[in-house]
């Protein structure tokens, strides 16, 4: 309860936990992560390393029927499970092969393309996950901005998986690189939470709510992936409401 | 992202990392433990323990003027100084001595109050902070009820001191009272946060943001008094709108 709050010095890193609180940490020149590590956007990352070329985001069922009409192949988990009459969920091995490749995806999950619609406006948005970690992380760095990384979490409630994996980032952004970083109250508790877990994340989040959803649909496989780093360089961005592969905006730009 | 969530065994604790997700794990059975550790519910365990009779909170500066015109004792903090006219803010030392005993105090804070009077309609609400923490949580596991951990965080940001204290009751009902709990992701990261900081939760908060506030107002001592447990085995509660002793609500029924 205090003051205006201490000066920032270098860039800022924040975390919202849910994507409730978006609202109170959105900031005009940050760039904002959005994380839903279990397994939207590890399936993201996927697909996009499996040679997508593009991913439309989509917030309700409704809207990815329309597409299905049109003949695009099109992702919708609903509570962890295909929605009936769809191609996929959002296991990320239903994104690989040669159906993903050069294709365009439209894809609508519980919680992770919600909190992508819901960051649209933001300065730039970037799909993380353990797939991709150190690719993002090293690009992060590059940038000079604050950054935002914003939890897709469970139905608005806080997750663990999701605020470990902005905890690795903050890691390796305050500690790998040198750039000064100043680290909001959230950005210091998701260190601290991935430095107690990251010796073995898998059997850290062995007692997380929605590891044991999970398991109960038998998905293992499908954890141990999302939970393995560094399978992809690729970083998906956000450009007019289309998620495409962060080094073709670049090469427009060059 | 998945099915209903899992089976819940004994009681369930959840903490709500601010104000603004609690309509999010609001619930009927739980008792609410409402936490703003630097400083207001700290100056609140305080004001009970130096025999205050009845403690308002109050939302806004102009229900706090309202009282101060009817001669009530009124404490008003806003950015954590004392708001110009009224008798104090929110300096847990402001709330000792002749003036406290046997009176009614009406209290306005930036976070806490405003914490207080959301959970107004909760199955009971309780005032949490080191000052009472053995006592608050060995009444809490005699309750055999679920127990949601509401932090007051800095305008309704997440907050590291406030998660602190949820963990550090976390982690004393889940490993010191042999009842059976389950918790949360929210829980179990708190508890994680405790475990980590333990040792010195002093040193801990140093980096955090709000301890970096206080340090500019010179409240060091407030901090340290505030992070100093067991001072206290009275546990304020929440009846008819005012904070009361719960010994009294509990003799009044013998």
């Amino acid at each position: 309860m205090l003051q205006e709050a201490p000066k920032t010095r270098g860039i800022k890193l924040e975390v919202s936990f849910s994507p409730m609180l978006y609202n109170i940490y959105e900031n005009p020149n940050a760039i904002v992560v959005v994380i839903d590590v279990l397994r939207a956007t590890s399936a993201i990352c996927t697909a996009f390393e499996h040679g997508a070329k593009e991913l439309i985001p989509v917030a309700t069922v409704e809207e990815a029927e329309e597409y299905k009409k049109k003949g695009y192949l099109v992702g919708a988990e609903r509570n962890g499970e295909i929605v009936e009459g769809f191609d996929f969920g959002n296991s990320p091995y239903s994104y690989m092969g040669e159906k993903i490749k050069n294709n365009t995806i439209v894809l609508t999950t519980t919680n992770g393309t919600k909190a992508i619609k819901m960051a649209e406006n933001a300065y730039q948005v970037v799909v993380g996950s353990f797939i991709n970690i150190s690719a993002l992380s090293a690009w992060l760095a590059k940038q000079g901005r604050d950054v935002l990384f914003l939890c897709s979490g469970w139905k608005d409630r806080y997750n663990l998986e999701d605020s470990l994996f902005a905890g690795a980032l903050v890691d390796k952004l305050s500690t790998e690189f040198e750039i000064e970083t100043t680290l909001a109250d959230s950005a210091l508790s998701a260190k601290y939470l991935y430095q107690v877990a990251k010796n073995d994340p898998y059997k850290f989040l062995r007692n997380s709510s929605h590891r044991k959803r999970l398991a109960k649909l038998n998905l293992k496989e499908d954890i141990k992936y999302c939970l393995t780093p560094d399978q992809s360089s690729v970083i998906p961005v956000l450009k007019n409401g289309t998620l495409v592969k962060l080094v073709e905006i670049e090469s427009t730009v060059v």
